[in-house]
This record gives C-alpha cells, sequence and structure tokens, in this order.
C-alpha cells in the first residue's frame, strides 16, 4: 500500500497486541481524534479498554486479519514479534507502519546488526554461532569471552548467556536451545543508555533526549534524564539515532539501546539494539515532554507531522514491577509524581503493572 | 452509599453523559488504572470509543440504571442536568461524586444565587421572577434593567434575555418560554474569569490559576492563563472558589465562573454562576499543569488524594467550534500546540469538535 496514505481524524488505527504499549497508543490516539482496534490473541489484554474496537484471534488467523484490515486506514504494532506472513498479509491490504523490512530487521539478531554495520553506527564486534564448533571459533576471537544471543525471540535477558570461561561455554548453546545464535564481544560497558527517535512519512525525524537506563533483574526499573553524559555524547546519541531511523527508512518511533563507557571526553557508545515501537524507556516523555513517544508514534503512522521532542522537565521514570504496583496510594502522594497504571489484573512477579514519572524543573 | 468509598485501580467509574468532557474523563481514568462505563441515550457518544463499558439508554430507565450501578464502584456525570430522580436512583446504590446536593444547587439558578449567597461570595443581586408583575416590580428594584434568566437548562446563552429598557421587557418572560425566571442586576463587567477548583472526599482542596475567558456567540471561544489580574485578585478567586467548594461538601471539580469589573486595586470579583462538573475553561489544565482537571476530578471520584495542580507552562486554549475543527494540520504544524480532537462525526455549526492548548514558558 501506498506510503504516502495520510489518515483523518475519525479513522482507524490497527494496533497488533493489545498490553501497555499498545493501550498507551490507544490513548494518545484518542487524544487526537483517532480510533484504535486493537488485535490480540488474549482475551484480558488491558488495551482493549480504551479502544473503539478489538479483535481476540491467533496472529495467524487469515479471515481474522482481512476484517481487521478492512476496517483500518493504517497498522501499527506493540512488539517485534510480529509473525512475517502476518506483517506482509497485513501490508498488502493497508499501510504498515513501521513497515516489514523493520520488523524483518529487528526480529533478527543477525540481520539487526548486519543492518546496524551498514547504517554506519558503532556496534559491538559480532560473529555467528550455529553449533558447538563455531562458538569454540567465535570465542577464540574474542579472548575466550563474550556473550551468546539467540537470533530471534530474546528479550528482558532471556535468550542469552554470559560466557566468561571454558566452563562458562560448556552447554552455552544448549542452555539457549541450540537454536541460531550469535556471539557478541564482551562489551565493558558502565552504563546503559537510549534514545527515542521518530520518524514521518517524509523523512523528518524528532528525536527526545538521551535517557540513562538501570536495569534490575535484566528488567528496566529507571531512565533518567538527563542523562550524566557529555554534551557531545548526548548529540551523538540522537544522531545515531537519526541516522538508523534514516536508513531503515523507517515510520514511527523507535527505541534505540545503547551501551555507554567511559567519561567526559573518553566517553564511547555502542549501539546495542533497535526496538521497531515504542520503548518502555521513552515513557518519561509523557510527563516531561510537550508530545509524548505514543502521540509522536500515532502521528506518524497516521502520516501526519511530528510534534516538538522539546522537554519541559527533568524526569525519573521508575517502572512499578509485581507487586510494586501496591505502593499507588504512596505515589499519589507524592507531589511531582505522575502514577500510570495499566489496568492489569493480576500482578504477577516480574510483570509490568504500571510506572510513575517524577517530575522536576529543568536543572 | 457512603461518603467513606475509596476505590481499587481495576474497579468502575460510571459516567453519565458520552460527550467530549466524558471522554476525557475517561482518558485520565485509564491512566491511573480505573475502568469507565459510559450512559449515555446518545449511540454516537464520543466517550464510549475510550470506555471499557456502555450502555445506551435514556436516563429515565430505571432498570437499565440499576444494571449501570451495580457494574460501577462510583458515578459521576459531565453535565449539571442530571435528571434528580436519576441521580437520586443511582445515588442510593453507589456513591454518586459530586453529589446530589451539588446537582440541585446548580439546576436551578435561584438555588444556586441562594446558596451562593450563604457562602458568603459576592454575586450580582437577583430577584425571582414568575409573572410579568414580578418582572417590572425587579426591574423597578434595578433602574430599569437587568438580565432575564430562566431558572433551569440555560447554557451557553440560551434562556435569557437582556433588558436595558422598557421596551427589552416587553414580552422578555415569554421569549424565555414563561418559565420561572430571575432577573440579576446588570453588571457592568470587563471581564469573564474563572476558577476550576477540586476537593476531595476528606475535605482538601486544589485550585487552578484563574483563567481569563473569552467568548464568542455566548460560547466559549479562549482561556488565557495566566490571566491579566492583580495578584490580590488571582488570591482572592481561588479562595472564593474553596470556600464554594467546602460550603457544598462538595467532591470532585468544579468550574466557578466569575465577573471582573475594574483593573489593579479596583478589581472586583462577583460570582456568575457555579458547574459541578469538569468545565470547558478548565481544559488548559491538561498541558499546562502536573495534574489535569480530568484526572483530579476521576482521583477525587475514586476517593483518592488529590495531585498537585501546579502549572509548569502559560497557555491558551482555543475551542474548535464547528468547521474550525478542519484546522488540524495547521495545528499540527504549530511547534508549541497542543491538539486535541473529540472525535465527533460531524462538525455541526457552534459545535464543540475540539480544542487547542498553544503552550510557552511560563512569563
Amino acid at each position: 500500500m501506498s506510503n504516502e496514505t495520510r489518515l483523518l481524524p475519525g479513522d482507524t488505527i490497527g494496533i497488533l497486541g493489545g498490553g501497555q504499549l499498545g493501550r498507551m497508543m490507544s490513548l494518545a490516539a484518542a487524544s487526537l481524534g483517532l480510533k484504535t482496534h486493537i488485535f490480540c490473541p488474549d482475551p484480558n489484554s488491558p488495551a482493549f479498554d480504551v479502544a473503539t474496537a478489538y479483535t481476540i484471534a491467533p496472529y495467524e488467523d487469515v479471515s481474522a486479519l482481512d476484517v481487521f484490515a478492512s476496517s483500518c486506514a493504517a497498522v501499527t504494532y506493540e512488539f517485534e514479534n510480529v509473525p512475517g506472513p502476518t506483517a506482509s498479509h497485513l501490508a498488502a491490504r493497508v499501510p504498515v507502519r513501521p513497515g516489514v523490512r523493520a520488523l524483518e530487521v529487528s526480529q533478527d539478531r543477525l540481520f539487526e546488526k548486519e543492518f546496524l554495520r551498514s547504517a554506519g553506527v558503532d556496534i559491538a564486534d559480532f560473529v555467528t554461532v550455529d553449533s558447538n564448533d563455531d562458538l569454540t571459533a567465535a570465542l577464540g576471537r574474542f579472548e575466550g569471552s563474550g556473550v551468546l544471543k539467540t537470533r530471534r525471540f530474546g528479550y528482558d535477558g532471556k535468550g542469552q548467556v554470559m560466557i566468561r570461561s571454558a566452563a562458562d561455554a560448556q552447554g552455552a548453546l544448549e542452555k539457549i536451545g541450540s537454536v541460531p545464535a550469535v556471539l557478541e564481544r564482551l562489551i565493558p560497558f558502565d552504563r546503559e543508555v537510549s534514545v527515542i527517535v521518530a520518524r514521518d512519512v517524509n523523512g523528518h525525524c524528532e528525536a527526545y533526549d538521551i535517557s540513562e537506563n538501570h536495569h534490575e533483574h535484566h528488567i528496566l526499573k529507571t531512565s533518567t534524564v538527563p542523562a550524566n553524559v557529555s554534551e557531545a555524547t548526548a548529540e551523538k546519541a540522537r544522531a545515531m539515532a537519526i541516522s538508523i531511523a534514516s536508513s531503515l527508512e523507517y515510520v514511527g518511533v523507535m527505541g534505540v539501546e545503547m551501551f555507554l563507557s567511559g567519561t567526559g571526553s573518553d566517553e564511547t557508545l555502542l549501539i546495542n539494539e533497535i526496538a521497531p515501537r515504542v520503548h518502555n524507556s521513552g515513557h518519561w516523555t509523557e510527563d516531561a515532554c510537550l508530545t509524548s513517544q505514543f502521540e509522536q508514534h500515532m502521528r506518524a503512522v497516521a502520516g501526519w507531522q511530528l510534534g516538538s521532542g522539546a522537554r519541559h522537565s527533568d524526569v525519573v521514570m521508575e517502572n512499578l514491577i509485581g507487586d510494586e504496583c501496591e505502593r499507588w496510594p504512596s505515589i499519589l502522594a507524592e507531589p511531582n509524581a505522575r502514577l500510570h497504571l495499566y489496568g492489569k489484573e493480576e500482578a504477577r512477579p516480574g510483570r509490568k503493572m504500571g510506572h510513575v514519572n517524577r517530575i522536576s524543573p529543568k536543572g
């Protein structure tokens, strides 16, 4: 379908996936007078609560996809593991933004790294690993250490093994399911940072300020903005994110995760991975910027002009994971806290239940 | 029902009325993890798009009200003309916030004025008018001029006649339908201002900054904050709004409209009327304050603590009325404009279709 399509207020954006990201996209769409239609196999999807329409069906259900496509003026998604055939089937009927290429690249760690290398941004060195012989050879290249990661379906630290010794290497490939993998050179990075970037159908980009991200148990816990980095690093990070979005001819919002090592003029950035969607490390934009990442994504998907991503406040975003959401009354009592809950029924351990943005005047 | 009820995330707030105010309340509720159930006779209600559930039924449909009440942990409304029996029927089953008393007072201009007088705030002098003889006598008291207003169902300038001469008085009561009315003394006011105030179940109040409101064809066109008034007037206006909310033992957000005459130390405020709901002249809070009037109202209705109403930016809110909503593409292109569209299908003349908040750094 044409890449030029521009939606009108009242049109419907289809969203694959009904979790908190779909929910927050729906809320942003509604503020702009756009309707949403959520497609998700889970009958308890929190996004259903705020969508004009929803479909409960497997992503492989072609007839349900056809009905869905016919109800939407454009389609987007909240997760990168949308099955390729699903995306292609929809893309033949309705504009899918970000497009099929963004999914292909981000679904496979090997393709992603090859793309990033071709885009000219800095990444950790890597080698393909399809067998234990490959792994032995790869470890030989990287002084016996590295991070072994599945090419597909890794998230929140799942599907990866850290190798620092021969003992770690023993059975490592089996641990991740003996699937096609890559070994990344072990980077002695100090900090994880990210940039949320948006690109519209005309190629205009808006990059938000770089955030500094802290993980616990491989799950994002906080994002702090401004990050404690040099002005040059902040600018370089934004430029790298824009360069990646432009190389992909991307339409929508993308999360670009990076490793940062060194300090001051020795700061070095390496791209870790990209997420072709709104991103947890961009939730701070909701309360600290004129235009949130969710609105920015809806604008791009609608073929509309992007808003200003300028930041009016300093902010620390904290994820509320599992039963941490029970702290909501004390968060409501904090004068500068903005509480966001996702409407999920069961607070299972490790489950993202909400987040809080703590706002302070721009320093 | 108990005035103490405190909702939990995941609970449902029922909303009577499915227009843009119900819609924006629903969006705010969703951000806090609350569900909404909209009750409205209009099958094309824009709030349905963003609510977890909705009921299409007349407000007099007792069995539909019973089902609605049983699905909600608290009920609120987006308009003050909720029929009394509807409110009472619901209030016997579920907490209704703001309560039945707030509706009774604001539905009848005479009761409202008597209440405001008893609350000790300044209002324009008034006289009850039930007949042409009453009108003649009243005009005699007010030097032959005044504004004749129906006691019930007036809005956006409807149900009122300006009387400046004997000729104006001729047939004035018939013009407004020969219904019970009040004559207000004609106030030579210069400007219209308003304060949005919130009060929680524990009696704590948060008043937003005073806004200066400009009307066109009796419909609000812009609200500007900060208003061009003295600090003393700004403080007095907030204090009056808090005093009104406290006198009513009000729970929720209320709009308090005032007339302002004079300048500088001669500034004088008179209360015009109160609206027991979120208010068009408070839409600026969405983008210029930490907590919007919509979130504030949902918090109060849920029995939760209020948020900070502190303002982080200067702002001018402009209503998009009728086909003015067609300007959306140029508004999207303005770097400091925040567009809000209500998802209404037909842009009839005089219909509120959306609004735009133009933000600038706090001066």
